[in-house]
């Protein structure tokens, strides 16, 4: 035994000059600084949102391959300006921001319709899904799919979208058929992940989430406003492609389908900052943060 | 084979008939308002502390089980008045409010001092563990030790409490000993669990949660506000017994520890609440929520 421990220094020497070496991995800032332009796609214009509120703009990318039905219905509420001066009317403590119509009071044929409960869909080869790691507490399987954060069962061969910070829904009442898009919500706390498959998720906040994150929590049940001026109102909500072109965002946003954005997980499960002294090895779905960077017009 | 099948028709009607005879479980609503006084306990008061802003009280219960130290410089730097006329300076959207004195300008002793690195603990019998069913992304184990969201693993025989929204933990430079106390930040997004072990989390907000994760967003680098008006001044910081009788809250929180607790999870991993189409039958540990009301004086 001795003489073998003889032989540890020159090996531990050895060892421990090839990790001083090796250059740790990236962080997360590094490997966004790093990625090339191929690893950006540009937002589609005929699926971004805006929110426009008087504190300023929230950009939302809509997701029309999980609800194609609930997206086509909500362009068609903002190309009639049905969510102009309506207002944001529930917020709620570590769950969500919520606006729209809640009574109906300006209902319209679009706003009143019965919808199909688009919640899930069929696993498919055309919905690409880059895989997480870690596992997931409430799905077999979770990962990303064309940015937006998804869960997914092979057996049952379904596909759905994440209830994770951000993320839009459509609101209904008991009926799994009412969510026409008169109500309209994003998650603003720790992700709610059992609404999923209970819910339309239409898409993802890519900018401006503190406008509606940073609101006053509404002192009624749920998190409604109980005053009527304590409601925020929505100056309009428009396509993209329905605003004039000199006021249109330039956002791109990290494909998840590279070996770039598996480094950007991978930063993010074991983090070289110097100030992480237990590194998790671990990432959870909700957890994984999605880069958006303004392009030049 | 087809005899077999002929008896179904009259096993399914019993079964069924069951099931339809049987009452649904409680929604959590339910659970909470049919809690017996057993099922709650007051919060100590020698570990409540009060964090006062214009806006309101932040009440704040404390964990000495895991981070006495810090706990008790906490204590000193509040007997103190140290917190009192500083100020929140760091709001991250989905991460952490943040308040103190991130540049030692009012540097006391207590406020500089080296800290042991409180960030886990060993497993004890002394400390009360009530595991969760579902499983955790993160840890080999999670539950609730007195209201606390705590994650264990029994090989290393380490208990550590998790950086759930609400959670207060003791902000530290690169140094691992450097959390004093002077930065104490609270989670108010998705819950950051990469967070875990590499701080002292020291309790976790009662009360008044809305009045730091609906303060407006701090536009600087980590959410920290670039001008100095827009810091929200603290009242002043003290231990509830350092509080005249007259001006302290009552509140009581459930016991994590009871067969009651145990039907507040199973509600929240199946809702029938009339709403829910799919039920989860899972739910993770920053899902559950703790039941906190007002009693009597």
């Amino acid at each position: 035994m001795y003489r073998q421990c003889k032989i540890w220094p020159l090996a531990a020497a050895i060892f421990f000059s090839a990790l001083a070496a090796a250059a740790p991995p990236p962080t997360t800032s590094e490997v966004i600084a790093t990625a090339k332009p191929a690893d950006w796609r540009a937002v589609d214009p005929q699926n971004t949102l805006y929110l426009q509120l008087d504190a300023g703009r929230v950009v939302i990318e809509l997701a029309p391959a999980f609800a194609p039905l609930h997206v086509e219905n909500i362009k068609r509420l903002a190309h009639e300006h049905y969510y102009d001066a309506l207002s944001i009317v529930r917020v709620q403590d570590n769950y969500v921001a919520q606006w729209g119509d809640p009574d109906n009071r300006h209902a319209t044929p679009s706003s009143s319709q019965s919808m199909p409960p688009e919640f899930e869909r069929p696993l498919s080869d055309e919905v690409p899904f880059a895989a997480l790691p870690d596992g997931d507490v409430y799905a077999p399987q979770v990962g990303f799919s064309n940015g937006l954060p998804t869960a997914r069962d092979p057996q049952q061969r379904l596909l759905w979208l994440a209830h994770c910070y951000g993320m839009v829904g459509v609101g209904r009442d008991a009926a799994p058929t009412s969510g026409s898009g008169a109500e309209i919500y994003v998650v603003i706390g720790h992700s709610p992940r059992h609404l999923d498959r209970n819910v339309a998720l239409v898409g993802r906040v890519l900018k401006g989430m503190p406008l509606l994150s940073g609101l006053p929590r509404g002192s009624g049940a749920m998190g409604f406003y109980e005053k009527p001026e304590q409601q925020v109102k929505i100056k309009s909500m428009r396509m993209q492609i329905d605003v004039p072109a000199a006021d249109r965002e330039h956002l791109q946003v990290m494909r998840t389908d590279t070996p770039t954005f598996k480094a950007l997980v991978e930063s993010r499960r074991n983090r070289y900052d110097g100030w992480t002294v237990h590194r998790a090895n671990r990432v959870e779905l909700c957890n994984v943060p999605l880069p958006v960077r303004e392009a030049a017009p």
